[in-house]
Order: C-alpha cells, then sequence, then structure tokens
C-alpha cells in the first residue's frame, strides 16, 4: 500500500490509471477507521482495480466549539487496518495541501442541508461537499463508497454529484453496528461504560418504530413519538431531532410514501450520535 | 462538426477522447459568436486534438431585470461559424437539460466575486462558477479558453479551479477589438449608431490610463479620476464602476504594484459594457 501525501502525487497516480483503463473505487474517510470504513473499503476491493481511501479530518466541516482538535486520529493503525482491507493507496493530505492560502471557493447543496444536522451544525455540510467535489476531482474514482449511517450527507453528496454532472457513481452501504445495535462511528470512542450502554437507545428506539411500521403505521407524528418517548426515558440522553423525511430531498412528510428516512441525532453526555433507518412503504 | 445537445451524449463523447489519449479544448460561450470567440477556437484548434464549444445562455448568471429573454442567440449562425473555425463539436444543451428539476447545488468563489461586476450583478458570478463546473465535468478539457474582456470573472474561474482541483489548464486570451477600439461582445448589437460611436470612451479612457502609467503613474486614485473624467465627459455614458484591483484577488489597490487590472463597466443608453486593461508594473 502506497501513502500519498501531496494533491499532485495523488493526481498523478489518478491520470495513470485513467490512462491504463483501471477502475478506481474510492473511500473518503476521516480516519479512526472501524468496521464501517472496512466494510466500504471491501465492497471497493471487491468491484474495482484500484481502491483509494483517503484521510482527511476535514477543519471546513466542524463548527466553533465542535470536536475538530479532539477527533481521534491514529494513522499508524489505520494505514494498517487499510492495508489489511485490500487498499492500494492511503491518500492522507495535511489541511495546508487541501486550504492553501488564498483558497476561497465552496459548493453549496440548497434545500437538502436545511434540517437534521443542517440544522443543528450549520456550514458543516458546505464542508462536506466541498471536501468531496475537491477530492473527487484529485482522485478521480470511477465508484465511490459512502456509509448510510450519514444519511443526510449521502443523500447531499448524490445530489451534489448529480447536479454538478461529476463522473463518480455513489454508492452507500448499509450501517455496520456493534454486536448490541450500536451504530459503528469513530465518535463511541468519546463514550463512558456507562454512556456506551446509554447509546442503545438510539438504535432501540428505531427498531420500536420499525416495528411500528412493519404493523402498518404511516403517520410521521406518531412514529416520531414513540421514538421520542424512548429516547427520553433514558436518563443520560437529551435529543438533538428526531425527523422522518422523504430520502431523496431530506424535506420533511407527514405520512410515509416511497423511501423515506428516519433519522436521529443524539447527545449522550457530551457526545453527539447519529442513527437512522431507511423505510420503503 | 457534430452537434450535441444531451449530457449523456457529451459525456460519452469525452470519455473516448480520454481513452483514445486525445487532448480535448473547450471554449465555452453563450453563443451569438464574434471575433472574440472565434480568436479563443483558434487558439484551442492549435493547441488540441479535438475542440468543442458550448453555446449555452446561462441564466443563472443573470438577474431579475437583466437581458436574458433579449440575449441575442443564433444557432445556425453559430454553428457555420464554429465549423469555420474547425471547431469539432458543438454543445448545445437546453436550460432544463443543465437545471432538471430538484436542481440543487452552487459553486461559490467568495472574495473575487465582491467588487467590480459581482457588486452590481448579485448572484451573477455564482451563475457563472457553477455552469463552469458542471461543463468542465461534462467536456472533460485539458485546456479551456476564455477571453481577458471578462477580466474578474477569468481571475474567478482561475481560482475556481485551482481551488476545486479540477484537472483543467484555464488559458486567458487577450481581448479582441473592432478596428476603432471598441472591445467585440455580443452586446454591442443592442448599440444604436450614435451609441456605437459614444461606446469607444471605453477603450479612450483605458488608452488614457495606459498613457499615464506609461509615463510613471502609479496612484490608482489618480488614474481613476483621469478615466472617470474622459468618461462622464461623454453624455450618452453612465459609470457603473471605475475599479483598479490586484488581478489576481481582485481587491482595490491604492497604489499600482505588480499585475494590477484596471476595470470599468459603463452604460452606454440602456447596454452596459465592460472593459479593462492588465498592467503590469
Amino acid at each position: 500500500m502506497r501513502l500519498i501525501e501531496s494533491i499532485r502525487e495523488m493526481t498523478a497516480w489518478s491520470k495513470e490509471q485513467v490512462r491504463e483503463g483501471r477502475t478506481v473505487g474510492f473511500v473518503p474517510t476521516m480516519g479512526y477507521l472501524h468496521e464501517g470504513h472496512l466494510t466500504l473499503m471491501r465492497r471497493a476491493r471487491e468491484a474495482c482495480d484500484r481502491v483509494v481511501v483517503s484521510i482527511f479530518v476535514n477543519p471546513l466541516q466542524f463548527g466553533a466549539g465542535e470536536d475538530y482538535e479532539e477527533y481521534p486520529r491514529d494513522l499508524t493503525r489505520d494505514s494498517r487496518l487499510a492495508e489489511s482491507a485490500g487498499v492500494d493507496v492511503l491518500f492522507a493530505p495535511a489541511v495546508r495541501e487541501m486550504y492553501p492560502k488564498g483558497y476561497h471557493t465552496f459548493v453549496d447543496v440548497e434545500r437538502l442541508t436545511e434540517g437534521l444536522c443542517g440544522a443543528s451544525r450549520p456550514g458543516h455540510f458546505r464542508g462536506v461537499t466541498t471536501v468531496v467535489c475537491k477530492l473527487f476531482n484529485i482522485v478521480r474514482p470511477d465508484v465511490a463508497y459512502f456509509g448510510q449511517k450519514d444519511a443526510q450527507q449521502l443523500a447531499i453528496i448524490r445530489r451534489m454529484t448529480e447536479d454538478l454532472n461529476l463522473p463518480v457513481s455513489v454508492v452507500g452501504v448499509p450501517i455496520v453496528r456493534e454486536a448490541d445495535g450500536l451504530a459503528m462511528s469513530s465518535r463511541n470512542v468519546y463514550l463512558s461504560p456507562e454512556e456506551r450502554q446509554a447509546a442503545l437507545v438510539l438504535s432501540k428506539a428505531l427498531a420500536r418504530a420499525r416495528d411500528l411500521v412493519e404493523s402498518g403505521e404511516r403517520d410521521a407524528a406518531r412514529l416520531r413519538q414513540t421514538i421520542t418517548e424512548t429516547i427520553t426515558a433514558e436518563p443520560l440522553a437529551a435529543i438533538d431531532y428526531v425527523s422522518i423525511v422523504d430520502n431523496r430531498f431530506i424535506q420533511p412528510v407527514d405520512t410515509l410514501a416511497g423511501d423515506c428516512l428516519i433519522a436521529l441525532a443524539v447527545r449522550i453526555g457530551k457526545t453527539r450520535l447519529i442513527d437512522n433507518m431507511v423505510v420503503e412503504v
């Protein structure tokens, strides 16, 4: 596995793959890799001639007072894990390499970014779309893999890719969970043992909603109420949002129809966790 | 010469050029071609294996009350002219092809877009950068050619291309003028014979400023004053702006140093014309 830190070197590598007619699969990450990321890498490994993983803790997608500084980083461990998943190139640029002095360009997706995480993290998705657009141009993948865990992010990246005519197939991969149901996240390391237990309330609330949907419930307000009640029963949990939206434009729905997304963000102590479930009715 | 109207067909063509290792030169235009555009096409023809010209009157870069509806259009004439310049593909998508229902993504360049035309045409450059980003992704050129006539636009597109790591060389081509000095523009057709004569005041004012710079003047305020006096002496002319900025970040300068841009926008009757001059001191 090759470690590349400069854009120039990464671009040269990408150009060579195009010239040689090789397909490139790409997994953009912020590092501190877990089984969720590794699943994306394996998917890329199966489908593509070459696999690139980027590790970049993107300052642009963190707001003031968020955890940019504390976000866990361990490039040595990440390198080992990526190599074990059959990755060909680990692209790990410095911040100044991605945003040099005089940097002034931003990519915005409107409407889809307004609610859910966009409401509580203003500017977050602008940071995400800008860095993903840059990474797509640098790595030039044929296919890019994103976790369904960040469902709103996935819808926004699909939208951007289609709107800007980026020649990349965006593939969403189902959430990978711990044995007890907790969605995998690099931020799970922030949790104390007690909080780790309390964090199960997210997947538990979603499971209850799924049961209701399966027994015929289509009313978004009643589903939200069940989820809210489940979460508020946990003393360590504080709801940021519980939203039911269409899965394409991320707009609130009153009644479930077509592809809907039930998404939640909950603070467990100081740690903000998200989880979601797509329901097709 | 091939006329392509669908993005799918254009993308397939571009992909084939990449596969065959052919270089592509690209000239994005709003059509109603004049000698300025043809000069760009000839430059592309000399340097590249294939030449693509796009014709798209981009609604996104026109403000409310601007001339989107009246903007001159003549695809038959444009096709003939492009073919005579050795163009291989004319890409002329419909508005709904470029901005389908549910379109939500925009590219913004900050700071460089604030002054000059950005101040009097809010949203204009957002429209320009968004459409150029899309066109670059669809056409996948190695080199793209832009007229120096739209100097601020050129600086903004250079900035966007560098910031978003778009794999395109952006080439600026000097202003092409009529024999009497008027910078070529598709909007010159709006001018009555009397206005056409009055419009010479733009290039005349710039010529006076050049004389002053050549005789050692470096003070931006005094240069602006000379330009302003020259233009206001013309009864049909009304100044929109007279600006002296650095040519990279388009920020006002007090004293000429390095690469500076002297740029002006003037209304002649109802027609807004721009002209400029780059001075290297």
